[in-house]
């Protein structure tokens, strides 16, 4: 039995987590706390039958758990992943605070970093990816919601060097629960409903200088992104639609072939069949990431769609994927594909 | 032309007002007053073209207008109704300042009334009920976005005392535009959206009082409410399910009838033929009231069906309706019926 | 490991159905017909990865399997229902054919009963009524999607005898996939989609004899009930508000006492604490039914609000849990509570 | 007062334009005609308490009117127009039938023309382009309603010739009437609701050629569009998302004084201050084009977004435009801008 905690568990991924443990045979939730709700239980945060009584941080017991999942935002998250590690247990972090491997890119997007000399050790928490290093990792750095599914789209193309572009366009949509449960204009129902809206469009998203690392590193070369969230009227669930130019000689086949070839055996990746386009009914509440191939129209112009659920494929799904290769169990125990 | 001045205009009700006033042939607005966005145009409030530049309420030439639309809260309301008038304009509050005609019970639900010497000369602002005396009035009390909807359904049936029910059940569904702009959990959309909730349920909600005040002036009698709001996942429209018990003798036909008779002439009112239900979709974006009827299953038993829209029928439109009922105007004149 | 085989598999019944198998330790779905889609898989009828082979009814190896479900049409099912048993299988059938023990009320509100020499076995699935007669059953009717919330509410106050109610008002609120996947003007996204309507007003939704049979079971006594249905535009979930009249002398704290007492250790049960109202979201994507209790306002009346999800508490998760009690497994196994 | 006549008016364009002509003070509508209702008035096939009797197209008196709307499918729509301009009347066709000016395209993408002899003579309908085409013109091919807000948003770029792109991407998110009243799979509420989905992407939709068209005639040279449309959980509504290369040398600020120039005086285009995006709220229930301008963060890449609602500006709302430009009328006269 996997004794985890969770740090800052009343937010959106904190309660997935807890909803995943629920089913999950090898996990026992040890601690969740939560600073605004320490005290009470969760049934009393979300409509819920869960009685975990939520504690504030310093009671922790960091100490008594194999591993801790940061739910908190990044800056905190650093502070506290070097904590959870020199108490000894092994960290999983949901923020933005490790995935980016140069420090100079993190204060550009971000501020200071708390603690650099950590960045070394995180390991990139996609696991169709990097299942290697994951096994072997104490931190995490989970990856950020819309990284997902672009990445796991243009990894099999970007390595066969098929793809030529220089920049490319991913024109992604979100459903609201990626800006989190705090109350703004920007979340109130009636700014969102029956409504479609873009944000921090071009190359302004922080989540741009993650795809660009990843893709970068997948290629082995420079690759700008064009990156334009919509925000959906939905609660759950990204679809990102991403433009390719490819050599005119590469077919549709040869494409779905290279995804194949990357993804035999790995059960949260779904290729769908020619003729059909992933929607976001394909992946929310699982955590599975749907792949779609279609012609643009022009040989070698492809369209690329791609779906996951943010808050499982795209967050505490992840988490616990990236948890179960860590502990050296079935990848997907406890999550539903 | 009415010159026309808003105060508290960048609520859902201001806003809405200024729609209205934008096809509004008799109507130039002098002022839109904001303490929040004022210096600011309405465009950078709204998603609209609208040009009008806010200020603030203490530069407001109250002088300089005709009528005075109060879209501010209770208890800030009956002050400035006193300072309107005694500028020598009309005014509408749409606040609950001064719907309850008894002072006791506008204390019981509030807190202690500011201004209560206006409250004799307040008329409830129904036009189908009271149109001669919002013809004449200085200060009108615009209904409630619940009360709306039920009153028009009961207030005939009441008036020809074939009710016998002495406590009424309704049941009112109500999109989320009814609890405001301001960002709370309970309007953050991922509460809201694939949900249904109720609150202030039984005897608890501030519209009970302005019902049960009226429909007892429609019964001469004593006439309880039970009143269970829902929160619909849309944002906008109230549709409410009434059920009463009248003597068997009573047909539908007779009900209808009675409704026909009440609303003759009435453009506002829309009564469904026998086998259909009044849906949301009868009203919203109208000024429009629907009502239908249908057996509750035994001789006797009915069930009324009431929709509106919230923010017009249930506030600014029937503001509206009441100014063109005061200066001598078509009364649906800007409103679409 | 049960075999289990699905009949009408491509129904929202049959996908919830083929979802939660996925998931279950201990079911292997040996066949799952279509007569719409007999030969294609799975993934092709709906947005899912499954490679399960639709095959066509006369093809489904009936004697192969320890249970079949039948997610077919009233009328169908009874005559299938007497294949399966002949078969030598048990039989959970999800339509209305065997929820009426009088077959004169059958007659009533469907047409001639095919088979009605299997009445007398068929038991009522309703698993934390009937828990031993479902272990022990052949053929189970599992209830409809309305009854499930208010039986489970009034189940234990029917039966301690505090409600003084003749008749019971229940006005209920259902999401769109109660109406099935057949595309019709009634589920059409727009005629739907921020609206709310009622259909089947009063007494005369089919399934009013069903709720009406139990209610009498528990009271022992005469119930009538008025029923409401109206469509929400939520694609789950059914929330149900019912009014009672008991003794005045009955506290909310005794009615909360008797729920308490009669779901004591029923996991699917989620008694909501004092103060608290259900919602959609306290049941959706699970197999629980929340109950809440609020005061309407006057000495012994009072408001309950139910909440299941219509298509897994309202049917293939209670077809399941059904499943699990008559095979001694943990009633939950394989469902999310 | 302009006496007009409606073809196929119980779909939504038809629905639309018997509201809007509720609100025209110059148009009486003479005569509605629709196959499936004929016989029955307006307030039995929509929620809407409008009078207006349906009867069948041969009963239609054409040459007792002074305009015909085809709110026909295509195909229908050519021979109609025949008919009505023979009577006498002008004509404004809904349908594809006269979009397109080369016929070879049209037969290419639909099936033979019935009347390419009309062709010629038929006016592209889009007044910010073409008013004086329009005022003059007897028959009007409405435009789609997905070229419109990209067409707006290209005219004045490609026209000053600033647009680099042989290839422009256009990601498209339209709402569910677009696809019509007919109920289908892809319009069942369950299907659509909570979800997203894209479908004849790439250079498949009918509306492709009527962009490359109208982009080739504003251009005067080739382009080619990669057309994504995506089908969005709400009613009304389309936004467009562009991404466009211009020369580094322009700035931000000059295509915003292109747009400006070109649409000084238009009531319809609302060009979005910088640093505001369009939104479906900017536009929906309103005859406005919404334009804005966003950096695709390199120098001379931008990103445009247009929005429009689909049934009015993209339809019925533009055919009035067009109608008023026809009889000599204000322009935006019964329209909401």
């Amino acid at each position: 039995m996997i004794r985890a905690g969770i740090i800052g568990a009343t937010g959106y991924t904190g309660y997935e987590l807890v909803q995943i443990f629920e089913r999950h045979p090898e996990v026992q939730v040890v601690f969740a706390t939560s600073e605004s709700y320490a005290g009470k239980c969760y049934a009393e945060v979300y409509p819920c039958p869960y009685n975990q009584r939520l504690i504030a941080l310093d009671q922790a017991p960091l100490n008594q758990v194999d591993v801790v999942f940061l739910c908190t935002p990044h800056g905190t998250s650093a502070l506290l992943a070097q904590q959870v590690l020199d108490a000894g247990a092994r960290c999983i972090d949901l923020s933005a605070d490790f995935r980016l491997r140069d420090v100079a890119v993190y204060e550009k997007w971000y501020k200071p970093h708390p603690v650099p000399g950590l960045l070394p050790e995180a390991v990139y928490g996609l696991p169709e990816v990097y299942a290697s290093q994951i096994a072997e990792a104490r931190l995490i750095a989970n990856p950020g919601c819309y990284p997902t599914g672009p990445l796991l789209a243009l990894y099999p193309l970007l390595q066969a060097g098929i793809i030529q572009d220089q920049r490319l366009i991913l024109d992604a949509k979100s459903g609201v629960s990626g800006a989190g449960a705090a109350p703004s204009p920007k979340t109130h129902f009636v700014n969102v409903h029956d409504n479609l809206s873009v944000y921090n469009a071009g190359h302004s998203h922080r989540h741009v200088p993650e795809i660009e690392q990843e893709l970068q590193r997948f290629a082995g070369r420079h690759v700008r992104v064009v990156f334009t969230p919509h925000l959906l009227p939905v609660s759950r669930g990204i679809l990102t639609t991403i433009y390719i130019t490819v050599d005119p000689s590469v077919q549709a086949s040869d494409i779905v072939a290279l995804w194949q070839k990357a993804y035999a055996g790995q059960p949260c990746v779904h290729i769908l069949p020619a003729g059909e386009t992933a929607t976001l009914a394909h992946t929310v509440y699982t955590n599975r990431c749907a792949l779609s191939l279609t012609s643009a129209g022009a040989e070698g112009e492809f369209i690329l769609v791609t779906s996951i659920d943010n808050l499982i494929k795209g967050a505490s799904g992840q988490a616990v994927q990236n948890m179960n290769l860590m502990f050296g169990l079935n990848q997907t125990l406890g999550l539903i594909v």
